[in-house]
């Protein structure tokens, strides 16, 4: 184990939340490091809609989500806060009243007072279908995406699902497969029409199989596909040649490890109180589209004012003995030093 | 009575908070009028520090409380909300379930669904001193600011207190008053040492009186007074000629009127639940630096959030047939129509 980083605040996630709650400690002098999935800061602005124009910024009329992000680093600027980027938390372990240990996946600990999850929506992940047994094939012939078409060349590939995802891999990988049979469960595409009539050509010409109905089973050993059992809708059962299989279920937000971590939650999102936004567990805090509280809505200016109570109630925590005098920064020539504009 | 103005939302208070009500207000397609006691729009931004530069806005560096204003008033416009300046709401009646009849000082009248405090610190008013039946002459009598000096020409004028509104008072009326008495307490003025001096110039030279006590009482009839009675520290209590009197004894933040509306108050402020920033009285909300809840600050960027769920929540009294489908700005084109980008 690689020697701790000590700080005073823990800050998970670098996206527009988590890098406003940098502002809002470091006003108390209250120092933070930040851990992002990513590999760049900015979270969900910078990676669904970062040339996007965001409107309800108040104050701000129009921002891309990139602008938004660079806008936020500015402000922190003063504060130098650091970033560990690429990685993800695995474990937050309780070592005080309050204090946490915390280790990523790059083998990185953190000892530090504070823990603030401003993960957003956590990682998407794509959904598994309910075929038993096939986590000991994913990643080996059970696929959730398309890296290398080349892994697909003369294989006998079964493809799940009836939308956008299904067909385009059904067209996209028929020239170098050895044959494709579509499984879905119902004769009924949701996909683009010219993609659909794409499809029904190919079948009606006897170029790749239709099944209408649900996989079952799978045959194969050492992580090694050799069939796949589909039940028709009509009930018939019939085991076909599958090499590789690739399901598109659609995506599911997960937690993650956050699941792990001891606090309570609630439908995949973390409920908090709303005088500080702390969670189940003293001292760890939950800011952003990751808490959920009674008239929650997931907008990034309830983030920024979750992240402005919860520096208040972390200034206890990390400077038990010191009183909070509260102080603008329009007023205020301490804050105003501390922001290197006095 | 004028005839009645009907809107969907009266927000009471133009400062950063009730401008940007209006946006999130305006993407649920909610109209609303706002009502300022100023003669512009701002609050205290444009008021107290028009030219300061504020830091904490989020995503925002630096702003002025003029530029602050300047953004908000823009990325309302697609909305056009109505404003009325130099306004005061005297009278919130309850006239539905919910629905308000709100008047104002200048005899405007207005019916609305829901009513959103956001009057900030209330208005500064002077704090009255404690002598018994000092109501029955203020604003004939008794003056808590001099607006217009030729009022005293030839009084006996007593000025009461030791700060430099007292002092300044004193000075600047005295070429023109009859006499002047100047009561205070303690024989130590907090006034700027040059006015204390010529004022003490004055009283060795017999031009005016000083008196180290309290006034006690008043005598006068129909607004007009006579004399006041004034009790020396020293326990003598003597009568002066008094037929104008100027108290200076600081400013109190006064709520005003919103005391009479008939929602709960707490040491000046309203309090509210945290869902929607709902008041004591279904329909009436208050946001911004006039409400108080666990937790609360006073920060512009909270007033920002507790107006966008205030909105939620207003759109089920205004519309309470229609479901409310949560949308982004970032995404949705219904709400980019309405802001008048798509």
């Amino acid at each position: 184990m690689s020697e701790a980083i000590k700080t005073d605040v823990l800050i998970i996630g670098a996206g527009p939340c988590g890098l406003f709650a940098v502002f809002e400690l470091g006003l108390l002098d209250i120092k933070a490091h930040l851990i992002d999935i990513l590999d760049k800061v900015g979270g969900q602005c910078a990676e669904l809609y970062p040339e996007k124009p965001i409107y309800d910024i108040p104050g701000v009329p129009m921002v891309t989500g990139h602008g938004l992000t660079e806008q936020l680093m500015e402000q922190i600027k003063p504060f130098s806060p650091t970033f560990h980027l690429g990685e993800m938390v695995e474990k937050v372990e309780k070592i005080g009243d309050p204090g946490f240990r915390v280790t990523t996946d790059a083998g990185k600990v953190f000892e530090c007072k504070v823990v603030v999850i401003a993960a957003g929506g956590g990682s998407f992940q794509p959904k598994r279908p309910p075929v038993p047994g096939i986590e000991a094939y994913e990643g080996t012939s059970v696929f959730y995406a398309v890296r290398k078409m080349e892994q697909f060349r003369d294989k006998h590939v079964v493809i799940v699902g009836g939308g956008d995802s299904a067909l385009d891999w059904t067209l996209n990988l028929h020239p170098l497969a050895k044959r494709i049979t579509l499984v879905h469960r119902r004769d009924d595409f949701r996909a683009a029409p010219h993609s659909v009539e794409q499809m029904r050509a190919l079948v009606a010409s006897g170029k790749m199989d239709l099944r209408i109905g649900q996989v079952t089973a799978l045959e194969g050993s050492n992580g090694q596909l050799s069939a796949a059992t589909i039940k028709g809708n009509d009930n018939a059962v019939e085991t076909v040649p599958c090499e590789m299989m690739l399901p598109f279920f659609g995506l599911t937000m997960k937690l993650g490890p956050v699941a792990e971590w001891g606090i309570a939650l609630e439908h995949n999102l973390v409920p908090v109180e709303t005088s500080a936004f702390e969670t189940s567990v003293p001292g760890i805090f939950a800011i952003g589209d990751i808490n959920t509280y009674p008239g929650k809505i997931k907008l990034i200016l309830c983030g920024f004012h979750e992240g402005a109570l919860m520096a208040q109630k972390a200034h206890r925590y990390v400077y038990p003995e010191k009183r909070l005098v509260f102080q603008y920064t329009t007023s205020s020539s301490s804050l105003q030093k501390k922001l290197g504009v006095n």
